[in-house]
């Protein structure tokens, strides 16, 4: 292969590594939200490195898988939940480290034969993540609450 | 063409054909709304293959192109009806079927000068996708009602 | 490089380029909600090329940058506001010009402390986009309101 074609090559490789990041980054992020709304507590914890970190404003850092799938299992009294999430952005550039910006409108349903008495909230996400030998993983989340539709009849989002 | 540059270039356009047909699923979902919400029933129900199934909790399975429209057709109170759909995660291997998971939150309003008039409710969809002749098209979706706000002043959705 | 050789490669390269361009439209888009959610009145009004047109339904066109951002910076009364995008459709060509649909479910609060008290409404957008030597930019938004839940305590929206 001479010089010139090796170079298109590659560099068309870096290109589609690139957009392959991202859509990796994207099955994460909905494997993320799949898993804690089908109550998979250690599933969704091991969407994050070993060492991740989940900020939820109010809650405190988690830190640790184990941390993270007990915090999370507090959402176990909605049969009903849904992070639905939006303007997901990812900041790559090949290497193993990323971030992200996205917003969440979470809805949560105590008894789903009963949709309308539900609690709806959400605002600004942050994401960092690593990639590792099992693929990328969440290293870090953060989340604030902007805005709430509804009654938090549980108490645990307030 | 060496055997080795020509096995480099067939993998990068299997990598590309993956990209692709979830771009191309992506489209097809972003069809399959916007036809709907600007009250094309018919081009609403060919987003569908000609056996397709369409599950709404509630309704009941519609099955075929014409059945699908005329389900669909009952939105038609609405003038203004919006299908946000979000996590859009394609599970595509290269094949010609294809699974997705996502959220929907729906928004209809009867009359749209008063906006605040509107009911909102959504849940979890499921579709299945089959390459046809014409592209990609749905085989089955499968939708379950899990919140809503307000009040569903026509009675389609309870 | 022989010609057949030449041909596919070119090929490949066309069709990646379609969806660097669909990617760097979503990140346009994404950086489009984040500059305004953020209070960035001119970061925002520079996502528009310098003769973009901004229009919200109830408001008249804004024309240029200084007009744009001077209409968004009306948002400062809000301590939390978030654009949140969905069904974000491309169309694109491998040209210089793009267009786009998608929804918007626009919250907004004036004070996040009391994230309860929030006004949310939404509806359709279209786009329209033109490759300039920065980068892809805004040529034209146009926004219709079709839902909406809450009090516009401010009346900004009305």
């Amino acid at each position: 292969m001479d010089a010139n074609l090796a170079k298109t090559i590659e560099d068309m490789q870096k290109r589609l590594q690139i957009l392959e990041d991202k859509d990796a980054l994207w099955t994460l992020m909905n494997r993320y939200c799949t898993e804690v709304d089908n109550h998979h507590w250690e599933a969704f914890a091991n969407t994050y490195t070993e060492d991740g970190v989940m900020e939820v404003e109010n809650w405190g850092p988690k830190r640790g898988r184990a941390e993270i799938a007990k915090a999370a299992s507090c959402e176990e009294v909605f049969q009903g939940v849904i992070h639905s999430i939006t303007n997901l952005h990812f900041e790559v550039d090949g290497s193993d480290t990323a971030t992200a910006t996205a917003y969440l409108t979470l809805y949560v349903t105590p008894d789903v034969k009963k949709p309308e008495a539900n609690y709806c909230w959400g605002g600004p996400y942050r994401f960092e993540y690593r990639r590792t030998p099992e693929g990328w993983r969440v290293a870090k989340q953060h989340l604030r609450k902007f805005f709430a539709i509804g009654e938090d009849t549980e108490g645990l989002f307030s």
